[in-house]
């Protein structure tokens, strides 16, 4: 796990989680951080846990091991900067490269601020796009698993019009390849059922509105059909979610970022976890952000890097 | 209450949503359909309900009465029909004028088929557009309800690049004013908090992914606000949902069909109801079709009938 953001709450929830897994969980926890701030993040917030420091990836029984990488000596909660920044893109460095060692079996991230890693310097948008650098991973998407779904999203941060332009068949088809192989490789379904949204209201109803869906979206799912893929689409928007909160589909591929985070945020708004697929590693974060606001407070709450925590050990193969 | 299609499956939600109110409910209720297809439906899908022909608005005790506007005489279920098409029509417009007549206190519409009504003549796309014309209303919207929400739509029938263009100030606040209108005027709520979704992801981040949110969205609250209505966003859609679920909006405005369909139809999947804002009476009506394929055969819920009713009778002042 790495620590994100010093001035965030990402320490505090990374402790948070994880007290209550070290002496019950059969897994052996390693966290990437500064152990000087993370100590004194414990004692501030009164979280009860154990640390040790350490200079390579070990662990100690009943104890949180820290790969020691230093970081700023005197955080300020809250606030954005370069330093803060340089040591969240080192612990995430270092992270990568465990996980690409084999050193570790999973990473799981805690949030990092976009503003302080470009002021250090940083030339990415956040961690997906520095992960899939530092593993040379061409093709990469983002899942968010929470309550009844697991959805990848066709687009991120971009404008729904920008959104719309997008949805291109080489795009989509690359988006629902990854979907597939995460189902079948990571979450070890055979044969998953995959849906795909519409873009457009009723999915277009045959061209009346938008022809994304005769265009695009059937001619993909066709190609994957082909290939023997359990796919079916495209599907009207407003009721595919409610058949899958019904357990009618393994995942959804969504064609925009609302579509999909409406009703995740929905019926899972503090449990969501965020799973990038394509990477040679597993690996996932929690649905929010460093939350400079309640930063230091002892008021956020761990729910989310828990079931970040614990996707990340079923996907590692760490539980049955 | 209107027939709807005879074809379809109107009658029998209709009737099934009635027959246990009739000896219950203070209200009265008028059918305006055709009597002999109704007492058919009845007969054919064991619905023990007694009719009674009328040829004026007027009711009586225990009994449903049946403005008889005749209709075809052979009707095949789940056929499109001009004659079908046009008994639709007629049932509606006789409707309406009742309403604007006063005679009625709210109208029900069971579902028409937009094929078979254009097959006989009318130029319109669906109840909402010809009520609108025949009470002379110029601004309308939809607004469903269901489950915990109130949602108004910028925009309905539209591919989803139209709808992104369609977001200019003069319409958005149009369907404000009819929000706001409705829930003081109709759900007498004395200062409704209306909540406005943000277009784009994150409602735009500042004009990071898009700018509707700032040249559009935020003056027209602005110009809500000044008028003293409690209007707060444009909130970011993905935990908008969420926090309205939790009782914090009396309404929301949505930019696009979706991004209120899908939260509702996740919530309130076969209980959603049609309310059609700017009418001078009240007029709801089910979240579903003609449902051709299972007309006739006694399998349809009149649930979604029974919320269009119950919510009818709630506007029209007739419950407290």
């Amino acid at each position: 796990m790495t620590q994100g953001d010093p001035a965030g709450i990402g320490g505090e929830v990374a402790l948070k989680a994880l007290k209550p897994k070290l002496s019950r969980s059969p897994v052996s926890y390693l966290m990437v951080g500064g152990f000087d701030q993370l100590q004194k993040t414990a004692k501030k917030l009164k979280i009860n846990i154990p640390l040790i420091r350490v200079d390579r990836p070990q662990t100690a029984a009943g104890k949180l091991a820290v790969l020691d990488l230093g970081g700023p000596l005197n955080v300020k909660w809250g606030k954005i900067s370069k330093d803060c920044g340089a040591a969240a893109v080192r612990y995430i460095e270092n992270a990568a490269r465990l996980a690409l060692a084999g050193e570790v079996k999973a990473i799981v991230t805690a949030p990092i601020n976009k503003e302080a890693i470009h002021l250090s310097g940083s030339r990415f948008p956040g961690h997906t796009e520095m992960l899939a650098d530092l593993s040379q991973t061409k093709n990469f998407a983002m899942m968010m698993v929470g309550g009844p779904f697991k959805i990848t999203l066709q687009s991120i941060h971009l404008s729904l019009a920008d959104a719309v332009k997008k949805i291109k068949p080489a795009a989509v088809f690359e988006k629902l390849e990854l979907t597939h192989r995460t189902m079948t490789t990571w979450f070890k379904i055979k044969k998953p059922r995959i849906a795909v949204a519409g873009l457009n209201p009723h999915a277009g109803e045959n061209g009346a509105f938008g022809r994304e869906e005769l265009n695009v979206l059937r001619p993909v799912i066709q190609k994957a059909r082909a290939r023997g893929w359990d796919v079916t689409g495209p599907h009207p928007p407003d009721t595919l979610f409610y058949w899958a909160s019904q357990g009618r589909y393994d995942a959804i591929l969504c064609m925009y970022h609302d579509q999909g985070l409406i009703p995740l945020k929905l019926t899972a708004f503090d449990s969501g976890v965020n799973l990038t697929l394509g990477l040679p590693f597993a690996r996932t974060s929690p649905d929010h952000g460093t939350a400079f606001d309640i930063a230091g407070k002892g008021k956020a709450s761990p729910n989310s890097m828990l079931a970040a925590l614990e996707l990340s050990e079923r996907l590692a193969g760490l539980h049955p």
